[in-house]
Formats: C-alpha cells, sequence, structure tokens
C-alpha cells in the first residue's frame, strides 16, 4: 500500500501536477501560508480534545510541537511570499480539507477526536506528498529548497497524529476508520481542481 | 500615568496579589498555560484582521512572531506543568479578558481592528505587569527565573499591537479609545476575584 516511501496515501500524485501548481508560485505561496496558519490553529484546538479522563502521554507535547512548527513554517512562507512582492489574501478556501471534514463524526466524543486526528493525519501526509514533488520539480531554487526542507519536516506530523489515533481505547475500529479515511481521501483529491494549491487536483491530460 | 516602568496601566496591582496567585503554583500554571493558548490562536486571528485595503507594513510579521513567541511560552509553561505532576484543564474561563471583549465595536471594519488591537495591547501589558510581580515575589527558584523570562520576553508585545493600532488611519480617534479602554481596564481588573490565575482581582486585605 505504500507509496512515496512510507506514506500510506492509496493516490499517487503525478509528477506534472508540480509543474501546474508552480506556474503561479506567489499564489501556491499564498495558498501554503494560510495552510500553515490553519494546521497551527488545528494543532491548538487539537490540544484540549484529548480522550477522557485525562490526556494521553505526549498528547500536550506533541500537540504544541506541531503547533510550533506549523507557526515556523508561517514566518518563512510569509517571508518569502513578502521579499516576493507576493501579498496574503485575507480570505482563503481549501475544499480539500473542508470535504475531509465533512465526514468527522461530531459530538464531542472518542468518535469525534478519532476522526478529527485521522484528517490531521491525512492532510499531513498529503501535504507531504505534495512537498517532495514541488521539491524536486521547481525550478526555482530557493523555492526547491523550501519545499525539501519542509518535506522533511512536516514527515513527521502525519506519524504523530496516527500514533496518537492508535493510542485511543478500541484499536480495531481505529484501523477499520483509517483505511476508510484512506479511501475518501483518494476519492477527494483527484476531484479537485488542477491549480496553484497544495490540495489541487491532478493536471488535465489530453 | 506611567507605572512599573513604562506600563500605561491605571492600576498598579499591590504585591499582595503575588502571594495569593502563587500559593497554587500548579492551578496559576494551568491557568497560563491557556492563556499562551489564547493568545497565540488571537494572533493568528489578528493576521488576517488588517485594515482595508492591505496589510500595514509589518503587520503579517508582528502577528506571527507573536504567535510563535506565545507558543514557545505554551511549550515551556505546559512542560513544567507536567513535570510537577499538574495538568492541563480541558476547560479555561477567563472573565477579565471576556469583560474586555465585550466592549470591542463589531462589524468587521476598521473599529473592530482596533479595538481588537487595544483589548490585545491591555492584556499584554497586564500579563507583563503581573510576570513581574511573580517573578520578585516567588519564592520558588524555577518558577522565579520563568515569571521573570517571560516578563522580559512579553514586554515588547503590548507596544507591538499599540504600535500597529496608531498605525491605523485617524490617529486622534485611536488615542481616545486607548484612554477610554484603559480606564475600563482599571475597573474590571479590580472587579475580579483574588485566586490563582494570571488576572486574578487583588487579595482581600483586612
Amino acid at each position: 500500500m505504500g507509496i512515496e516511501e512510507d506514506l500510506p496515501l492509496l493516490y499517487r500524485t503525478p509528477p506534472e501536477w508540480a509543474a501546474v501548481a508552480l506556474a503561479s508560485p506567489l499564489l501556491l505561496l499564498n495558498d501554503h501560508a494560510h495552510l500553515e496558519k490553519k494546521a497551527a490553529g488545528n494543532a491548538l484546538d487539537m490540544l484540549a480534545r484529548w480522550p477522557e479522563p485525562s490526556p494521553p502521554e505526549n498528547w500536550v507535547h506533541s500537540m504544541t510541537s506541531i503547533a510550533s512548527d506549523e507557526i515556523a513554517h508561517l514566518q518563512l512562507v510569509t517571508k518569502i511570499l513578502s521579499r516576493r512582492g507576493g501579498r496574503l489574501t485575507k480570505a482563503h478556501q481549501n475544499p480539500y480539507a473542508a470535504e475531509l471534514r465533512s465526514h468527522v463524526r461530531r459530538g464531542g466524543g472518542t468518535e469525534e477526536t478519532l476522526d478529527r486526528l485521522l484528517v490531521s493525519a491525512l492532510i499531513e501526509a498529503r501535504s507531504c506528498e505534495r512537498f517532495r514533488l514541488l521539491g524536486d520539480h521547481c525550478p526555482d531554487e530557493e523555492l526547491a529548497r523550501l519545499y525539501e526542507g519542509l518535506y522533511r519536516s512536516e514527515a513527521g506530523h502525519y506519524r504523530v497524529f496516527l500514533a496518537l489515533a492508535r493510542a485511543l481505547p478500541d484499536r480495531p475500529a481505529v484501523d477499520a476508520r483509517w483505511e476508510e479515511f484512506l479511501r475518501l481521501e483518494k476519492e477527494i483529491i483527484q476531484r479537485q481542481p488542477p491549480g496553484p494549491t497544495m490540495h489541487s487536483g491532478p493536471a488535465i491530460t489530453h
């Protein structure tokens, strides 16, 4: 099942995707900055969503470390965006993440916590796969270095979320739900339109 | 008007406050961790709330830097809390900040941005005053060092929010609103009950 080293994703993004995304580097950096901001906010939000009765070992440390990493990336990406004359937009849409999140079972209990951890893991894994492609195919040296660095830094995040999910009670249900989400993600990512965003769909080839 | 070096606050917390707050150091650390988390979330939220048409110079850099500082403090405080056998609570109330925020004029325009910047500046200034008192009066050496370090680190934050507010158009209105908020804060902080929180009221003396 493994693709791109040990990333568990079921759909492998074709290299052509990177050329389309990189055709508008400032738009891609803007989208990326918003994703880092949302990832930091998500880690802060997850910080207090541990399963009762008390935070599992590593929960608080994991969430604060991820938030710290994402903020550092946000600083880096906004600095490059600004130096290159781009500007951050106020609003940002991520239909890929929104659709994944629409499958989270609500109610505030362990099911919601599990689903949120799995969705977080998936988004991190997909971003990681995309950073690798961008790093490999970016003709701009500074940006290629940025994406390579982020690939390395972000590679650990999906494992952290997944490990926290697997440490929840009722392990068999975790694995079944993970398989379900992997299949959902495979469909959702392919349905996205192509373009200069981290979670855009594959380039349409004729 | 200045008290505690150049902090602009109109009410000076008596040193007795620190003894009451420090009587339950784990509860104080828990409250403090939640405040750092909220401060990080606030900086991320403010990131995209610049006045139209485009972010003033330093806006994005200031907000991402503050978010980064607050996350670093959150990591530090949760680490000390955990090492000392305390635990983070899921929920957290801060009636002081909630009451200050209730005076923010809503509507998404410049007035709201101004009020949010001023409330952020006030909360930072008050926290800074309190860190100084805790650092000076804490009998526990590790915690005294923590609070002294935070005093130094946080001292710059209120100035950043205030400078961004003063860079908004219509400077005289900014100064009048700041005076109004300073007077409000003086009343609100004194009305809080005493206890092991960063924004508790003065100890009741007989």
